[in-house]
């Protein structure tokens, strides 16, 4: 029976299947055990869920993240970003499926908040991962889409819970390296990747104030035929660049590696890097801490995001804000002023 | 008669004397008036009404800032930050001696949120900038003590306007590089201007990651005696360092210079640099469209952080909070429950 059988059916049989069918679906001692048993529908099912805007979704959904709480947390989280054209998805591919051959099981996911824009530019077209996405060893996702930057970033750390609860001992988090994602990604993973290209200047490739300095280590990627010589020019440069930015905590200098995605080289090279790294930090504790602050932080953007969208959803403010707006930009009134009259209004 | 005169003092003069004062001390249209003549005092008075905890107080700051925004906007702002033993105080004494030798009117103001713990390392003792001080062209002020990082950013914007009000067409505000205050100056400048050492690598100096990407210039300083042959090699680094950041608004690259506060040599440079950015963002309608971002964002911001502290300062929250941060840490919820918990408490 498809999922298509209309609920309108004549057949009562048929009926009741689908409405067996549907609780199926969002039954959450169902989803849960099967999570946990590492059941990948069950997983596809929950995560769903949470990208749900139905209330009644959501609160399924958030009886499956606490109750996939206590078996999370055990897998590495990294965060691989880089602009369109460096080569993600490529690498990614290559990358997932050297770790699988170690025999890890890895969670792909992507924070894309500009996907409403670009209708799904990053993992939308799963068949860029041909080989992982065949992999018993590979559950890939794309990013939800239609959402707020906040808001795909709340859904793909709640889906982090739930791969790692799945069995997921590997979680990569794929994000483009132009919009807001990159802060919301550094803020949920354990080590932080940035692709460059040689040649291209940042100006050409459109990297964001900030990155460079978020990035745990840098891959020169597309290392390969002509590329190779420039690639270890560049490899050079910004080597010498990272040396100028304070150390990481712990003392971690983060390395620039050059890889090529085509031919499957310098691959092992950044997993050795990654893992040479984490095993410091957990020596010294910070991967942990590291955690610990990061789940705090998103208690609190959390509360801030709710708290900020309903002042401004008010139509009261909503009403008034543009105006008071107009006229702080033309300094007819102080910010500080018009915040006091706003904030007036919202009280009343 | 002094400031001094005790309130119970038997002579009925004296008492209506002081009475009188004190009301000239907080009359509004005494303030304005005395601001817009550029007069020093009523400028004072009014800042400390700005920095006053009294509402009262407050009332009276809100309708003078009010009075004067329309007077505002007039100067160039330039922040200037640089991590302690840097030479701030002495670099600004030398440009700032420059700028009145120019005939410009220059107003120095301090961004410290640290200060309530080190008690006011920057410009609390003024004597550092010895001759300045004393010249009548210069008006300086220390940073609020006992205040946010939030607060002292909002009274220093609020203190600009002020001074602009007064007649200052240069404004310098100044901040250690080692504290959130970077971010805030860099958000109430037109110009933001970083100082370095040579010789000491990011590590030692303690620079924030990201201020490295706020500056739109570096000047290297101490570039004096046996430090010119250091100053000149890292002036050479930080040019190549430089340009692998992203270019600014508009294509400024930013420049890195050599100046010697004590020797006053290069200080003209900097001036030139700074004047030639400011022209450049004139004409390309960048400095005015960057000044009514920043009132935007000084709108959002003074919102945003009252809803905060209105809840986080909810007596029904401040029970809650630890208890749900500290299951938080623990993975025993998720931070999107505990998130949404605390929301129902405040909303009760």
């Amino acid at each position: 029976m498809s999922d298509q059988t209309p609920l309108h059916s004549t057949d009562p049989d048929n009926a009741k299947r689908y409405r067996e069918q549907r609780a199926r679906k969002t039954d959450p001692e169902l989803l849960i055990s099967g999570i946990l048993q590492g059941d990948r529908v069950a997983l596809s099912r929950a995560i769903t869920l949470i990208e749900s805007k139905k209330a009644s979704h959501r609160e399924v959904a958030n009886t499956i993240i606490n109750a996939c709480l206590p078996h999370a947390s055990r897998s590495v989280r990294i965060g691989i970003t880089g602009v369109p054209g460096v080569g993600k998805s490529s690498f990614i591919e290559a990358f997932g499926k050297y770790l699988v051959r170690q025999g890890k099981k890895l969670a792909v996911l992507a924070v894309d908040p500009s996907s409403t824009r670009t209708h799904g530019s990053i993992l939308g077209d799963k068949t860029r991962m041909q080989d992982l996405v065949l992999s018993e060893d590979a559950f890939i996702r794309p990013s939800p889409s239609g959402e707020t930057a906040g808001g795909v970033a709340r859904k793909t750390r709640e889906t982090i819970i739930l791969c790692e609860a799945a069995g997921f001992d590997t979680v990569i988090i794929e994000t483009v390296g132009v919009g807001q994602g990159e802060l919301a990604v550094h803020s949920m993973v354990d080590f932080f990747l940035l692709l460059k290209l040689a040649g291209a200047g940042d100006e050409l490739q459109g990297i964001k104030r900030g990155i460079m300095e978020m990035a745990d280590s840098v891959v020169i990627n597309k290392c390969d035929g002509t590329n190779v010589k420039p690639a270890k020019k560049a490899q050079g440069e910004f080597k010498r660049a990272l040396h100028l930015y304070p150390p990481k905590p712990g003392g971690w200098q983060p390395e620039v590696l050059t890889a090529s995605a085509l031919e499957e080289t310098g691959i092992e090279a950044v997993w050795h890097t990654i893992s040479e790294c984490l095993v410091l930090r957990r020596k010294q504790g910070i991967f942990e801490t590291n955690r610990r602050e990061q789940n705090r932080m998103w208690l609190r953007n959390t509360i801030e995001d709710q708290l900020l969208s309903d002042f401004y959803g008010d139509p009261k403010i909503r009403a008034a804000f543009e105006e008071q707006l107009t006229a702080v930009e033309n300094n007819t009134v102080s910010p500080f002023a018009a915040a006091q009259y706003l904030l007036g209004l919202s009280r009343q």
